[in-house]
């Protein structure tokens, strides 16, 4: 199984790519999308989806795993986050990509063990766990530790929904919805 | 001209076409996206931006409107309606068209006369503006409103643009960033 993870970013996303056999893991790819400051808003949103859809198309992954964020304490931040996370849930479900969510507690325990593990302990671990010679940078180490975390996960996952079981992160994006038409239009004059 | 005014939100993006000629508005098409709310979160921005990329498709605008807007009180909903704004406009930039951006004060002085003025009185100013037969519904209301504003703003942007004058709302999302190569990738393992 191909694994990308995102970290996404309205300044710089992060993505990583990792394939899994077993409990075996073993690192594909990894980067940072650069988006331009000084472009509007919707330039930057573009440049996301463009680069975003770019790396699918390019490394082919089978499923994608993301971080749910949690609210920044300034609102603006928090909508800004939101727009470039929407942005990146796009191109992923663009890509016919399945996306799957965890909580930052969830991908520190899974990648070093503890859920309190420091920036700096997680871009370590990713490093020894993917036998990288270098540390990874923080945005693509994130993103590849998103990926690890759904690599440990995803048996678990399959095995609950074996059994009947539903979990949050379970959930997939391509289900009866897309594709729908769940428009209500009206193109006669007057008649709404 | 033909403008496409959107409303975008996680449970119901409103969206409304007009076609202007001089300072003659003529009333195109309207509606409103309804998302499901049992579906994933990746599959809502899915819904919104397949629907808004065939509202597209369909109508043929030249230019997008969208609302700016304001963070909400409750940071989650603030996430989640960045989110949805991010699909929204990732769908209108993916369908090639420049997106201008005005307040809700800018919308609501342009259509109504002041800002002060309450959905009501939007929804009646619209359906007198565009000779409708009957009152739109608030959310298609909200999308027509924004590309009303934005015909009677355009001529006084084209102006200002021709002196050399630049305003946060006449930048387009149509620029050199689109289709740029602004990642950096480490495709060989290790080399991060």
């Amino acid at each position: 199984m191909r694994i990308l993870g995102v970290d996404p970013g309205l300044r710089r996303t992060g993505f990583g790519v990792i394939d899994t056999s077993g409990s075996k893991l073993q690192y594909v790819s990894s980067g940072t999308i650069i988006v331009p400051s000084a472009a509007s808003l919707p330039e930057r949103l573009q440049v996301i989806l463009d680069n975003l859809r770019e790396v699918a198309r390019e490394t082919q992954p089978d499923v994608a795993a993301l971080e749910i964020v949690f609210v920044n304490t300034n609102p603006q931040s928090t909508l800004l986050l939101g727009q470039a996370r929407g942005a990146a849930l796009c191109a992923l479900s663009d890509s016919g990509l399945a996306v799957h969510e965890y909580t930052a507690l969830q991908i520190k325990k899974s990648v070093v063990g503890h859920g309190k593990a420091a920036k700096e302990q997680v871009q370590e671990m990713v490093k020894r766990l993917l036998s990288l010679n270098a540390t990874p940078n923080t945005d693509p180490a994130d993103a590849l530790a998103c990926a690890i975390c759904h690599a440990h996960m995803a048996p678990m996952l399959a095995a609950l929904n074996g059994q009947g079981w539903s979990t949050a992160e379970s959930r997939s994006s391509r289900s009866s919805a897309r594709g729908g038409r769940l428009r209500s239009t009206d193109t006669s004059r007057g008649q709404e």
